[in-house]
C-alpha cells in the first residue's frame, strides 16, 4: 500500500523508533533537576541539540526543540518581530509559504502590524530582485521556505538572504520541507523545522536564532529552551528528531538522485499517459520526491478516493478537497490550474515498482472520474445577445471548467463565451484551462451572482 | 535507586510505553488527510479524546490536546481572557499557582491587564471567601490549582467555582497534580492537566473548555483542535496519554490509599528523627504521594547532594537549589521555613522498602550537612548600642539563620539580637525560626545593604 505523501509527514524512520525507545527509559526526567535521572535527561538533552545543530549548521547554543514546526514558526517570527519592534512592525512573506508562516503573518497583521506578500512566479519561485522591492526602513522580518511543500520548487534562499542582509533585516527561514536532504545555503538569520517530515516523530519542532539576531520572545515564557520554547520538553521525541536527522542524512545524497529519477518519470510519463494535464512547479530547481500535476475536468476528492482504492495514499490542493472552498493558495499565487490536483511525495526508501503501478493505475483512474462528471450536467447554455452564456452557478469545481469545455465548439471562432460561475476555483482554473487549451482567456466580470469569466475561441 | 520526585515528572506507565509502540507504527500520519493512513491516525485521536474526556469527566469535543500543561495553560488563559474582553481584563491567581499560571499572568499584566493574587494559609490553601473578596465587575478570568505541586495541599475548587459562577466568571482549574488521582469536582469552567504528571509521556496535555464558555484563541491558530493547539498532532504521544491515564486511574483508588500511608510515615516520622525540622502543608486535605518538609540549619541544595549519593531523587523549593536565589514562591507564599526543604512525591507503586529507607537515611545526612556549615563561621558578632548585632552580609542560607541560633543564648531574655542579611531567604526563614524556637520576631527594619531582622529572646 504505497504512501506517497511524504511532503505530509513521512513514516517514522526505524532509527527514530529505535532512538524513542531507548530515550523512553532514560529521558522521562526533568533535565533541569539536579539527581541522576535529571543528569541523565540532561545529558540526552545536550547531546540531541548537538546533533540537531550539525546538521543544521548552527551553533548548539542557537537551537531550541519547539512543540512542533508551526509551533517553532509562530514563536520565531513573533520572537524576531518583538526583537525589532522599535525598527518597526513591517513584515515580508512570499505567496507560498507554509500556512504556519501565513498564519502568523496574519496574527501580526491583526495586531497592527503590516504584512508584504512576494509573489512567485508560474514554477511557484520568488525572485531575490521582489524582495529587495518589498523591503522599506520599516521592515522587521522577512521569511521564505528553502522549497515549496505543495509543487517541490526551491527558492532563491541564499540571493534573499543576502539581499535582505544587505538592509540590515533578518530573514527567517522555514525549513520543514528540506533539512532532511541537505542544510541551508546562504546568510540566513532564523530557521525553522518540523521533525516528522524527515522521518522523527511528531512533536519536534526545531527553531534557530543565529547569535547577533535580536529576538524577544513573546507571551508567556519559562527557563526551558533558553526561554524560546515553554513547558516540559518531549525528550524521547527529541532525541528521535536528532537521531534520525542524522540518520536521514547519511542516505540523503543517493536517495535524492533516485527519487529525482523516480519523480521526472512521473512529470514526463504523467502528461503522456493521461490527456489534460498539467505538470506544475519548476522541473529542475526542486525537491527531489515531491511532483505536482493537475487534471482537467476531475474532481481532486473523487480522484482520491479513487487512487485510496487503488491503494494509493496522495494529497491534492484542489478547492475540491478541502473544507475551506478555495484552492490552494500556492496553485492560486502561481496562476495554475487547480482542479484535479494531485500531490505525489516519495518517502525514502519508497521502491521504483510502486511509482510503476502508480503511472499504470492514474490514466484508468482519471478516465473513471471524467467519466462520473461528464455524464449528467445540469448547466443551462443560452444565447444571450448573440454571445454564448453557459450558468454553472452553484456547481463546484471542475463542473465550470467541463461546461466550458463542452460549448466551445459551438463558439464560432472569434466569439466568445460568458461562464457564469460563483465558484473560486474558476477564477484560476478558467484561464488555467484557456493556456492549455491555446483559447482567449478575455477575463473575468461583475455578474448578478458570482462573476462572469469571458472567453475567446481562437482556434 | 528510589526516584522520589513524581510531582516533577512521573517515569513512564508500563501501559503508556506499550500504547506509544503500538501507535508509532499507525499514528504517524496526517489525521486530517483522507486516505487510509489519515483515517487510521484520526480513529486513533478521536478514541484517545473520547478516553481522556471520559477520564476527566466533559464531552470529548470539549478537550483539546496541547503539547504540554504549560501550553495547555498559557492557551487555556490567554483563550479565557480573550473571549471576555469586553467584560474586563482582570485575572485572579492564587499565589501558589505553578509557574505557568504566573508566567501567562505576568504576560498578561504586561500587556495592559490587572491581575490579583489570592492570599493563602500557612496550609497553603486559599478560602472561598478570599476567591469572593477578588471578584470585581471587570474579572475575566479566576485560575486555581486542584492541588498544590510543592506540599500536596487540595484547593477548595468546587466551592470557589460557585463563588465565581454566581459572578457568572469562569474559573480555570490547572489539575496538573490530581488528575491522575481522579476527576476535579465542581462546576469549573477550564481544566487543564499534563500528562507526563500522571506517568504519560511529555509532549501532551490536556485543555478543557466547557461548552458555552468564551473563548477567542490568542494569536496564530490553524485548523488543528479545534483551533485551540497549532501544529502537527503528537499522535504517539496523545495514545499514550489517553491509555495511562486510564491505567493510571484503574488503579488509583488503591494506590492513594497506600502512598498516604507512606506519606503519613514520613510526616510523623521526620519530626522525630531530626531536630529542628518543619513539616509543611495541610496534613489531612492533601495528595496521597506528597510530603514536604524543612530542616533548620540546612542548605538545601547540599542535603540533595547527599541525598543523591544515597541514591535518593528529591526536589527542594530552597532558594539555596535555585538559580533565581529566592525561596519557592509557594513555601514563601504560605509563610514557612524554606531552608533545607525537601520535597518528596512518591510515584505510583513505590515499595515500602524504599520509603523506610529513606526514613533511615535521612537523619544522617541532614546531620552531616549541619555538621559542615556549623564549623567555621565568618559572620562578625558585634554589640552596637547595647544591642546584639549578626553581620551576615554577603553569606546566602542557612547561614544567617545559623548564626542567629548560636547568638541567642548570648542575649538576655527579653533584649533582642538584629540579623544583618541581603539574602533573600532571610526575610521568610528568620520569622520561621522564631516561630519554631518560641522566640518574638521584632520585625525588619532597612540598613545599609540588606535589611536587618530584629529578633527578642523571650525564653
Amino acid at each position: 500500500m504505497p504512501y506517497f505523501d511524504a511532503a505530509s509527514s513521512a513514516p517514522l524512520h526505524p532509527v527514530a523508533r529505535q532512538a524513542l525507545l531507548a530515550s523512553l527509559d532514560e529521558g522521562w526526567a526533568d533535565p533541569t533537576r539536579l539527581y541522576r535521572e535529571g543528569r541523565r535527561a540532561r545529558m540526552l538533552l545536550d547531546a540531541a541539540r548537538e546533533a540537531a545543530a550539525e546538521a543544521v549548521g548552527c551553533r548548539a547554543d542557537e537551537l531550541v526543540f519547539a512543540s512542533s514546526g508551526t509551533r517553532a514558526v509562530h514563536a520565531g517570527i513573533a520572537g524576531a518581530l518583538g526583537g525589532r519592534h522599535r525598527i518597526g512592525r513591517h513584515l515580508i512573506v512570499s505567496a507560498v509559504e507554509h500556512s504556519s508562516v501565513l498564519h502568523a503573518a496574519d496574527a501580526h497583521e491583526a495586531g497592527g502590524g503590516s504584512v508584504a506578500q512576494v509573489e512567485v512566479d508560474r514554477q511557484g519561485r520568488v525572485t531575490p530582485a521582489s524582495y529587495a522591492d518589498a523591503l522599506r526602513p520599516d521592515t522587521a522580518l522577512a521569511c521564505l521556505q528553502s522549497a515549496n511543500h505543495e509543487v517541490g520548487t526551491e527558492q532563491p534562499v541564499a540571493e534573499v538572504a543576502s539581499v535582505c542582509r544587505e538592509s540590515g533585516v533578518p530573514l527567517l527561514v522555514d525549513a520543514a520541507q528540506s533539512l532532511g536532504w541537505g542544510p541551508v545555503q546562504g546568510d540566513w538569520s532564523l530557521l525553522t523545522a518540523s521533525a516528522h517530515k524527515w522521518g522523527g516523530p511528531s512533536g519536534v519542532g526545531l527553531l534557530v536564532v543565529r547569535k547577533g539576531v535580536r529576538f524577544v520572545s513573546q507571551g508567556p515564557a519559562d527557563e526551558r529552551e533558553s526561554g524560546r520554547a515553554a513547558g516540559f520538553e518531549n525528550l524521547p521525541g527529541i532525541v528521535a528528531a536528532a537521531a534520525s536527522l542524522r540518520a536521514v542524512r547519511a542516505e540523503a545524497e543517493q536517495e535524492a538522485v533516485r527519487l529525482r529519477e523516480l519523480t521526472e518519470r512521473i512529470r514526463v510519463r504523467v502528461p503522456r499517459s493521461v490527456p489534460d494535464v498539467e505538470v506544475v512547479g519548476d522541473p529542475e530547481r526542486r525537491l527531489p520526491g515531491i511532483v505536482t500535476f493537475s487534471c482537467l475536468y476531475v474532481d481532486g476528492e473523487t480522484l482520491l478516493h479513487e487512487l485510496d482504492r487503488e491503494g494509493f495514499s496522495v494529497s491534492s490542493g484542489s478547492s475540491c478537497t478541502s473544507s475551506t472552498l478555495t484552492p490552494s493558495h500556492v496553485l492560486k499565487a502561481m496562476g495554475v490550474l487547480s482542479e484535479g490536483n494531485v500531490r505525489v511525495s516519495l518517502p525514502m526508501g519508497t521502491p521504483e515498482e510502486d511509482v510503476e503501478r502508480f503511472l499504470a493505475v492514474l490514466p484508468g483512474a482519471v478516465a473513471e472520474v471524467r467519466e462520473k462528471l461528464g455524464a449528467p450536467v445540469a448547466a443551462a447554455t443560452v444565447r444571450q445577445d448573440d454571445a454564448l452564456v453557459v450558468d454553472a452557478l452553484g456547481r463546484r469545481c471542475p463542473i465550470p471548467v467541463i461546461e466550458l469545455a463542452k460549448v466551445i465548439g459551438d463558439v464560432p471562432v472569434g466569439g466568445t463565451v460568458r461562464v457564469l460561475s460563483d465558484d473560486e476555483a474558476a477564477r484560476l482554473d478558467i484561464p488555467a484551462w484557456c493556456e492549455m487549451r491555446g483559447q482567449e482567456y478575455v477575463g473575468e466580470e461583475p455578474a448578478d451572482r458570482g462573476s462572469a469569466y469571458v472567453v475567446r475561441r481562437i482556434s
